[in-house]
């Protein structure tokens, strides 16, 4: 079976360095895909992309080295096994924040005997390889987010199921679940201090931890305290954030 | 009828900073939209949208306060009218290397008499609003692409085409032609010295220029030279070398 | 934040007339947009856009003056959260038969405290403007429908939920829970109490009530009876109704 | 091979009441096919269909009993022998100013030795029959729009194309060739007059004539006059027509 | 309302030769829909269809005279109730493990009082016609996976829930919660004794039972076992299979 | 540059075994790039593919070992210029008829000074590689379809076309043009004569000949007498007739 970056990485004790997808077209991906990620994740939940569109663009990614990731909207099997089904390599989900959610989450995203996941690997085996059967367990990633204060309580539980591959700190909801305001690459004390809580129980646990993050010097800093998963922003933050940079200079330019 | 953006820019003198659609979806079009662009161009030649892409872009680009253009793959009617019924608030078309070309360039922009142009602007007077009929032959932009060794000798004659709104240079295609090598915000002698002739032609007949740049500080040089219209990169070079950059700061971190 | 229109119209005591789109097109709700309605609401229930289409629906409508709604499915956070992301300033959401119901349906729609909705309005805060998390609590609309047997029988503790903003009613599916016959602008008296039961204790509890109508007329009434959001028919109901019309119209004409 | 209504209608000295699509949508398509028109046409120069839409609104209305038509952009073989292949029954080309241009439509629309069409009916033979190579060329329509001054005075020769099946009048492009303003269902003399020197030539050629119409009214009028197809409006403004109309019922009734 | 054939077959104790469809495409679906299966089902769990594509293969396959069905991800209702309302025949539905699930799942494909399906058939009645309302109940088929261990155990229970209307059996999904390998069309005899149980209650019941399988041979044998419902492979298997075929006979010819 | 397999199959004497895809879907497309084809050729002409499905459907196929062609619809510089933007490696072109087109079609797919293409290999340079420029006028198939009596006449002409890579028969538009009747696999002696003609021609030339082929074992005959590139019916004609040979193989055994 295809190799899961991710997992190697992970299993060199490495740091993964994802890209996230917002825009709903392959050819973004294929652009994203060629930038140097290790992985990149395409977003169901607030990016744009529908099951086809993700269709289209993990065939896209096919194409390019990194391994592809989907996030989904909630915990629930459908979509968990259909995107699998059509090559996703791990499914990160949100807002899952007790045990017993995140045995659903493993329970969804593995064949019998560790879980429930329906056979019919469609275009998963094209990707994977013909050993995707006894392969896919052991190589497709459950990836569980950590962002609430329900889940920070239960986080010990959570980092504790058999099965699960790595959790992921969305610190925006975390923000809101713990009473303060979102803010990316935040240094709020009541946000920061729970990550760290979050952080430590999953080393203790020996699962690696991601954290979504804006700018690479936060990430870079992130990894450096244990995550083992930043994301940098996304397509569309770096694509507005680099266009408006390249306007302003012109226009201070002609201004001068 | 709805400002053309582009035109009031020229009128004042000034020069016009475009953005430039490679991506075939309307979110990434309306996130350039709302970059601070004078305008954005959807490339229907060398870009990856077709039609009905373009009508989804050009009704995202409405929600945003730029200007509208497209570039059409060739000197063919048939495209030309559909982008504008779409509206299209310009047409730049490539390989406009006679005075005949350019003259049927400008036919098909325009109503009768000024041109040919067949009438239902069925999107168009949407966006444009209700006087586009009586509106539209002023305010569209025919924009004619100089950019082979064939066009520059017949330059004189091109910009003195009665109702061509503007030139735009594109210096691969110009340089490929001149027996150059295409290179983006190129200092071969060879080229330059076509695109300032160009300009110089361009200047004495009163023809607003352009030119495709890929940086900002480029695209302010040839502003101050006299281009009125500079496009810099795509938004996929764009959030490659942006996407490149971060993943090497984070990468280069790690390895320190 | 962008103004919501039905908002304003209710907290002055006024009616929304509100159109109802069930072609997935964005170039057909452009059309609608413009026609004049206070709101569109697309349809993912009954009609026949999927999440794709409504997003790109979604850009359409933010190019016409009209507050955009959407109807999902079913009571499930993922669809509700993805389409406020895009850009929807409204749910209305089916089958709201319990207070429990209804106040998940408040808690998918309305950020923490008030709610549970996860944070990356991507859109959204592109259509309602910078202050969006600040404000979409209060500009977003939670509407339940109220349209079975049960529901009937609950309506008081339904409306009495704390964030509801406004109950719909559905009258085929009231109707058929009620062991009627389904009939759009009915005058069936065991349904049309059961409306004058819920649009009563709507008023007790000041929550704007909406219905779902055929006619104009029949929309008029309903409105002089206290109702403040009516939907006429659909899009293509009011397309093959006239474009019938017209065919009889030149058929007879040409029998005579 | 399947039947085509509009050939049989006019073989019976009948006239053609026909359906415009603008809507990029087989769902439109499909609810307009069942309407009761005798054919529909559907617009790929002045509607927003390219090719991958009609493919589907070609299957959409091969549910329904109506003819299915196609309008061209330009007339331009690649496009004319794919709506064919998709299993378009006839198709209306803009511009067709001269006899050759005519000749040049049927060719493109015949097999050898009438034309030149290429042979590979995909969907064509599907939707038709087994038969379809048999008798395609004397099933399938090639119409000329005859729609401009020069058209005008070059009309008897163009409908005296050994194979031409019919022709259709643009009364929009026909005004503005002419110097008149473009209006629909137009009563301007000038334009009124070509329009009768049109069909005169039409019907002393034994070719049917068929005219675009904004109102049923009007076309019956002209059917009167000896026009054989009509098409009402399209898809938008019936619908356009009828929402504004139905809300400002309800405003109406509001304000009294 | 238009028949439903694998009722018809049904109810003459005939069996169904039923075709599947993983490629999102209408033109495939209208290709495969015009091969000569009784039924066609688009199967939305493994195949690569979502629903926008399902409402066009729904739309394409009914220009053919096969019965549409529809294999949904997961028991849920929003998606049931929007295949049927785009025009499926029938829901075959994966992962049956308990009589309250078939209950459910029967009472998501049912109006009241058989069930709780919403109205508004929107594509549905057009297709089924206008006694649709009257005659769905009876026509619509729900059709229940009966496919693990613990399916297995309720059969007797599952296959007596009032209103179902058969079961199809997915022997991939039963071996692996038998732990048993998946394998198609296999003689594993821990599976073909589940099969066999599950046979035997159905036929008990009169419950009509399917099964997918792999070749024509055993497809007709497990028919002369009693089995009334059986698919042959899908679209692309049958498509890879005989393009190796063609391609081994051309390169072993060449090699010869 | 990413190696032409059938440059290379061709350098080494041999014939290519090219799939033909009339399916617009990208999935379709991956599967039929995994069977084991040497190459395999989107088809815009009489296939149902149109630009937009034709990107997806190279991306699809660069995760698989084929070569990816495209069949244009006509000799048109546009469409081919787009085509090898987005990475197909070889256009084939219908209806070449005399060396003037062969000159121009040639001229459409190399950049200068050998032709004049427009650089712009959006996709290309990422399929291809960073060499593209470099190596594209070398590596990038010109094909033209020698499928007219016309033709035939110049056929001396055409494949001493400078540029030229190889040519391709049509055998239904051949028959059609010499008076014949379409028949795939052919041997019909009129047209057989044509083709032998046509070899006879490239083979003098040193030209590759290629034929458009319906079963495997005329496409080894047709190897066998000299031809280096065969196409096998295409993919839903494969599909077909797989599928009615295994419904007949069921129908019949249950009719023993």
């Amino acid at each position: 079976m295809r190799e899961n970056a991710v997992q190697k990485i992970w299993q060199e004790g490495g740091a993964v360095v994802n890209g996230w997808l917002a825009i709903p077209n392959s050819f973004a991906a294929e652009v994203m895909g060629g930038c140097g990620w290790d992985s990149v994740t395409i977003d169901l939940q607030h990016g744009l992309s529908d099951f086809s569109d993700t269709v289209q663009m993990l065939q896209a990614l096919s194409t390019t080295p990194v391994t592809p990731l989907t996030r989904v909207p909630t915990l629930e099997p459908g979509i968990i096994g259909r995107l699998l089904d059509a090559g996703s390599y791990g499914i990160i989900c949100p807002m899952v924040n007790t045990p017993e959610q995140c045995a659903q989450l493993v329970s969804y995203c593995k064949y019998a005997p560790e879980g429930v996941r329906s056979f019919g690997p469609i275009r998963a085996a094209i990707y994977g390889g013909p050993d995707y059967l006894d392969k896919a367990n052991e190589t497709i990633l459950a990836i569980a987010m950590v962002e609430t204060a329900e889940a920070v309580a239960n986080v010990d539980a959570i980092v504790a199921t058999p099965g699960l591959d790595g959790i992921y700190v969305g610190p925006s909801d975390l923000a809101l679940s713990l009473g303060e305001r979102p803010q990316m690459d935040t240094d709020n004390p009541v946000v920061t201090e729970a990550m760290a809580t979050i952080l430590a129980a999953a080393k203790r646990a020996g699962v690696p931890a991601g954290l979504h993050c804006l700018s690479p010097e936060y990430s870079l800093q992130k990894i450096r305290e244990g995550f083992q998963f930043v994301s940098i922003a996304n397509d569309t933050r770096i694509l507005t954030a680099a266009a408006q940079e390249q306007i302003a200079t012109v226009r201070q330019g002609l201004a001068d």
